[in-house]
């Protein structure tokens, strides 16, 4: 049975020229770039999205109560900018619906582009200083795009989980979607791949994200969000997200 | 499947100014509240709330049977108020459902402000000699009351269970909802919690409650809830009260 | 989803004043009664109860075939008697559905006055040379009256289980309950018992029960019941039977 | 969910007089004994049952392709006789239905008399050279025939499993049924006990059956089956099996 | 509940002479013969099958974005090739849902003869040079047909899992159908066993497949798809393969 979703707006926005979506999985990298963003761009909390498939949760921060997933908005420029971000994992059972929901809803606002932030885990990321992002979409003008601007595409190999599936609908929907993934910690809070991610959506967009301060408070950050990296990876567990390490038949 | 609830009243009531809900969770703070709120004020069994997916019992009190989740109601000066306690722990899969329809339910009563009883587990309770009690809700307009009373609002992360998704449930509906949350055990009944979340309600409706006994007699009542405790702690997992030790990602 | 239930009789039946229903639980002291009832009365097999939820078995007694759950009907002085009778335990997952079943039927039949024969688990039970029985039911009415033919209600503590489902549901739909619960052992069968159910029942009946035979052929029965009463203890986890020994939070 | 079952026929047959359902079971003595039968009256496969519930294998026998369950006919003597075999275990979720399923039909194709091979598990049937055939049924006409012919009624206690609930199917329907149950192994294919059952199939129909090879080839037939008894004992698991060794509370 | 299937084509086709599918099963050997023949072929990637049944993955493969089901086209002489491939295991829950998917698409397409490429796991693989095939359908035509070119059908026993179910809807619906199963490891990928099956497909088709560089790059191939075996192998539990070593109780 599909659980019902609901996408709440507290107020009426036009139709946004940038769609930024941060969800939990590995390394936290989604949602610590667009709570950065947020930050960053002045963004105002303007909405949220829900349903009974989401634990029964809410937030307090700074004493002021939030719902777990999060719809931001607000100018850059002359583009409305929307940003969906989610403070609690995503049940493996409700990615098929999420995505379509998302997917749904962004064509019904007459969204343009959509970029999603996140991570691969990579096995040596510890010796790595400056983890690269790679963008990812079944669209290939997307890709091209991505490529022209010196973001290269992932080369082999699959990606799973939720990011996967919010492409699929998008591809099947003709929506234009874009994953900007970095290499990242599987199981650690990743701020630096979130900075890569953020600064690739930057040379895509053409807008300015300052990132100085996810670096420097890379060790802090990483330690207060051990317990929901902990919540994320248990809800990671047959996602498709055990497909990341295999290689296709098709490779042979 | 939703399974039916039912709200059923022995007799007409007027549209009540004040509800209190206390359900099983940490401490069982809300049950012990609720349970000696009402023979504080002299409030009448008037009625029942009942599911398939409540557990089928039924309980006898100085040889009089009860369904395991009354409805308590009587007058308190000029205000009707109702008390929905209940003695069984809420199965996971039944807190959206129930959450739902007791604020659906209080919505066609015509309710007033609704007060949630209960407390928030921590770690050092046994040095605290008095709780404090935190309000939650997701109405700015209800926390910035509260806090005129002196009773601060959470501050920060995250609270799970049952009466965060009343919380949501009611936010959505524009129904108004105060959580007092007392600092309490885990899981030993706590019954000092109680008498702090009593006093903070006495607080904010101008009622009084003499809470003295429950201190007294806290060591008596913790050993008689021993057991319910238990079914409550068993109840209680994979309802977002693991998230309660979490730290959200906005925070970084 | 709930499954399909019949009830499903032989012949027609007159309004039966009473109902007699001896369902496995606690020392099988139900079905060990009225089997003991059916032949004291000489009552006839009437007709069955029937469910895809049942386990799918029949019975052979003195090479006659039985379906498992029995009704059983006749005169006793002017009144129409019906016994429900099952041979096997009612799966967890039945209990709601069969409870409103089994009321909505009686209602149907214009049944007069409902007996539900069976036990509480007592820890002293060996001590006990005569058990009591106590009686239990939502309706003061019913409870008024049993006490006036000396069987005390009981007083305090949960009942769960099936028994507890159909007195909720009596109440519910204003059809007479009673349950004769008598003391008894949790997990061995409990002639004894039975016993005392019985002869409560003679009580509020003034009807004659002989029950001798169960008294003298009390360690036969155990030894032969021995392995239903084990599909028993496995089919009343889950059942609210484990809150049977828990104190509600109303009485502190 | 009911899964959708069909019974699918190659060709037109007549009203059938006789049919025989040998399903895996205890000891397998139910498909031996209509894989003996179908080769020794030279019946011919005219069909098949299937459904989503049945394990996805198709079978292959001396090079040719055969479904799972397979309905054979044809004529012995001026009877046209229906045979139901399988060779796949009955998953126990799908006992109710399947049983219905084949009740619904065979009224439909206006089957005469139902025989069910199949046996009954004894603790010391090494020690038994010749297994006894019991008869089973709902219907006491059915069993006193049988009698009639030298084959005794289950005495006392349970049989359960897909038997039981055909034989209850089938009377709910009044269709006339006879299950024919030999002395076996629980857990040993059992040639041995099928020579049995095809014998009392045989005096209550009047039809020979050679079951010569059956007994000479007991020990090869015992190994080639080992697999098949243990994916059958896997499938017996919580099918009213357990029930088999139990003493019903209505012998005290 | 039945999850919706789509097959999406880029572009318009003729009707199929020929459809071939490799699924992974043991040895993986359907996927990598598919991918060895579209590349062999120059087939074109013209569409794909998906489903929520399907873990939510995507691929990249020299820097292009894949659905993990696709579909590939082309023409080989004057006839139209279907080609559809999988790089994700089918959980077993999906497989009747896929299997009667398929065979209603492909007659809806029109499609000719469909092969399905795989693998019969046998014991002594090792000792094995060259792998033979076998033939499995359940129209004896089609079996017939490949005697005639060398490809002798499955002898004796059963196959289990989705190509099984895929031939029964076949035979059920008419549609030509024939799996081509070489001798294989179980848990390893065999890219020897493909070899073997994509040389019988070409006897039966008359259409040149070379499979020298499977052969020579079996070691390779078998490396790299470690992985993949690893999920295939977690799909298979309870798909029926269980019943592949097993012997029917009709070889009595």
């Amino acid at each position: 049975m599909r659980a019902e979703w609901i996408f709440s707006l507290y107020e009426e926005i036009p139709a946004p020229s940038l769609v930024v979506i941060g969800l939990p999985d590995v390394g936290l990298v989604g949602p610590i770039a667009t709570s950065h963003l947020v930050k960053q761009w002045g963004l105002r909390n303007i909405g949220y999205v829900d349903s009974p498939s989401i634990p029964p949760v809410i937030l307090f921060h700074e004493s002021s109560p939030l719902l777990p997933i999060r719809v931001y908005g607000g100018y850059k420029g002359n583009d409305f900018v929307l940003v969906i971000h989610s403070d609690v994992a995503i049940p493996p059972q409700a990615i098929h619906e999420l995505s379509s929901f998302l997917v749904s809803t962004l064509l019904e606002k007459k969204a343009g582009r959509l970029f999603l932030l996140g991570g691969i885990a990579v096995q040596d990321r510890l010796n790595i200083q400056t983890p690269k992002t790679y963008a990812a979409s079944i669209d290939p003008e997307a890709l091209k795009y991505a490529r022209s601007k010196g973001i290269d595409p992932i080369q082999e190999g699959y990606i799973g989980g939720i990011y996967a599936q919010i492409i699929k609908e998008a591809f099947k929907n003709r929506l234009n979607v874009l994953a900007l993934l970095a290499e990242c910690f599987l199981n650690y809070p990743d701020p630096g791949a979130s900075a890569s991610t953020l600064q690739a959506f930057s040379k895509l967009t053409g807008k300015d994200v300052d990132v100085k301060q996810l670096i420097e408070q890379e060790e802090e950050i990483r330690l207060k969000l051990r317990e929901l990296m902990k919540r994320t990876m248990e809800s990671m567990k047959g996602t498709g997200k055990e497909y990341e390490y295999t290689i296709p038949a098709l490779y042979v």
